[in-house]
């Protein structure tokens, strides 16, 4: 029996939640992050992760190498984004060894692919007016650049994309960009689906896996995957703007070539000669002289992860966020919120969409007076974030106990109604 | 009396470079720096500095910021790439605030500038063929997408590029590029001269500082420059690879966007808006999500270099590619060795190219055999770096001794002649 079905069949109730916590085979995970301060409930894992203990030690070391080993480091360094790549590919995004690297910013990688693409193939690009921002601005921009068409997609926001519209969209596209987690919404879309649809109307898919990598069990080998782009600042827990990863399908390795040239991904990098040739594999998608510290705190989380399995992180944020759908329509639907995720556990992520007219004074409420950090995005929602790896099932029942608790005292109300300035 | 002076008026003895050492007023920073073997003489700080004591600690408590205020750092962080940035311009660049960024690798700053330039302005691209190869590579690339003319400057390779020779390559061209410092011969190019020229005849200059920031005393708003990237890994001893950075002179501002639209460069950043609208200053060039812990470095190693001044870095690295100038010339050319770096102080950064048909062996045995750790540069030069904030003047007396003893021994010749692979 997985989480979900434990937590509807149980009473709603705090002892209950503690019994799932003793039930929960990652419960000793949580011992490898840091806690500042105890009585604080943190649902904003999905903006930032938490400090792991491994993460700070791989910084310290590298330090230290750096330290003793001085320019000789590189030896060993030079392979780093391609070896962290490989160790996240097996950890959290079911790609074989030399399809993913570790480099650059999310932002830099969903440039460097998507410009591939426009590079090598004629045609429209369809991205998703839902998408979040960078994404779209990116795609605008390279659109604008190529005088391609940039077709929107509308999807619904609670349920995201679906196969049948994207099909249609995709027709005479080069290229299709999707969110796998939505970013407000937290809906899963279907990968596999949606990019069979995709490419058997002749476009390739991109997906971006900041809401996923280290969330969900990605398969992206297995879906059937072109390309992706995903942080590793959020679920996976390696600081704040921590190396992002990029992925290409080795099918696609050697018509795809990076609009940006950089030295790290020449041939033969250190002859240092006149002419650009790209590297045979992955390393062509490389750019400039890779971050090694920020790599080492990737690496340490993905080693976690791996550790912890994605297969129990998916099955818990599946029982997390079942409770707070079940909490939701017995404790806050009452109080004039509405449930903005899906339902379905297999159509979404490990965040949850609570949405309210007043969601901004909510969110601060919670922050100043309850001592829960959620996030707020635009214009409605309150997104709770459940990072598997050190969520308890209590800290679900907490933090809706502290919000029923400050809506009941109406301490929202006493909030100004300020502009969003968040992450 | 300048330290050239100092040490061409001197007698060329160990007891001299000691005393040397004994009057520099830039002493006491060698103390900030770490140095586990007391033995090794390292002089390659022109390819990855050392670690200092102050970006060493400004790593970790950027991690002790994270882990006690998780997401709600970023109401700081969000400025930090620019904060550095001034911080940056006015240690290191001569750059007044508002025009530089911390952030992405010196590759991407470069992709991010020059494809602004072909994105406003008709015309060539001008490049050197003795520049370091992510700047060719990154031209050729953008030229080749954009139809562009890629002339390449044949320069002397010792003198490196000059202003006529430039003024003439520039004519029609939208942009030139040169580095400021040569990656192989340390040639000091005359930033002012070949700024007015290139500029004369129509076209930008943007300049490569990797070579030049932290060594050579930049005026960049004083030489009326335009355009500039660099990184901080050489003699700013940031870590390996530190966030770059990059300079746009106030007047582009308005002109000149980003190929790569992120949501760090939006106007708006967190109203997360249906249409990309570039921020009004500098800060439309950044991209994606600035790596903090990363940058906690760069500010500390900039804060460093502000309290030592880069008048008194300058001042001691002439003084210490004088005393290598003199040994090379009375020690180190009757074994065979030529001088490939401008005998002029003016016309040089801190590190001295020694050029010698061996060079690679003498290279591994110095490294093996000498306890000293120079760089290679294809096809026949030893990069002798020497950053002033903590390499003494006997260390360039010892490296000296030993590379003659070495020579004198043979050992060089009982290395195997390899194939490079050196960063």
């Amino acid at each position: 029996m997985g989480y979900g079905e434990a937590v509807a069949g149980g009473p709603l109730t705090r002892a209950h939640a503690l019994e799932l916590d003793r039930g929960d085979p990652l419960a000793r995970f949580r011992d490898r992050f840091e806690f500042g301060d105890a009585d604080r409930i943190y649902v904003d894992g999905n903006s930032l992760g938490r400090v792991s203990t491994d993460a700070r030690r791989a910084m310290e070391e590298t330090v230290n190498e750096w330290s003793g080993r001085l320019v000789t480091g590189w030896h060993d360094w030079i392979d780093v984004p391609q070896k962290v790549g490989d160790l996240l590919g097996q950890a959290a995004l079911g790609a074989g060894p030399g399809q993913v690297l570790a480099c650059d910013s999310t932002t830099v990688n969903l440039y460097k692919l998507a410009g591939a693409v426009l590079a090598a193939r004629p045609g429209a690009v369809v991205a998703d007016g839902d998408d979040f921002p960078t994404d779209r601005y990116v795609l605008a921009g390279l659109a604008d650049a190529g005088g391609r068409e940039l077709r929107m997609l509308r999807s619904d926001r609670v349920a995201g994309p679906q196969p049948d519209a994207v099909a249609v969209a995709a027709a005479g596209a080069a290229l299709v960009v999707l969110s796998h987690v939505n970013y407000r919404s937290g809906a899963l879309a279907d990968m596999r689906a949606i990019t069979a649809a995709a490419q058997a109307a002749g476009a390739l898919v991109l997906w971006d896996l900041c809401h996923s990598a280290g969330a969900v069990d990605v398969e992206l080998d297995a879906a059937g995957a072109d390309l992706a782009v995903g942080c590793t600042y959020k679920y996976l827990n390696a600081g704040p703007g921590s190396p992002a990863f990029l992925y290409v399908a080795r099918r696609h390795h050697d018509e795809l070539r990076s609009p940006i040239q950089g030295w790290f991904s020449q041939a033969d990098q250190f002859a240092m000669g006149p002419g650009y040739r790209p590297a045979a594999g992955i390393g062509r998608f490389m750019a400039g002289t890779p971050p090694v510290a920020g790599l080492a705190a990737v690496h340490a989380c993905a080693a976690l992860l791996a550790e912890a399995g994605i297969g129990a992180v998916r099955r818990k944020a599946v029982g997390l966020t079942a409770l707070a759908v079940e909490l939701h329509d017995r404790r806050l639907e009452p109080l004039g919120f509405t449930l903005g995720t899906p339902r379905d556990p297999a159509r979404r992520g490990a965040h949850v969409s609570l949405r309210h007219p007043d969601a901004w004074r909510i969110c601060q409420a919670l922050i100043e007076h309850a001592n829960v950090v959620p996030d707020f995005r635009h214009p409605d929602s309150i997104r709770i974030g459940l990072p598997p790896a050190y969520t308890r099932f209590v800290d679900v029942w907490d933090a809706c106990d502290r919000l029923v608790a400050l809506m009941g005292a109406g301490t929202h109300l006493r909030m100004p109604a300020a502009a969003a300035r968040v992450t």
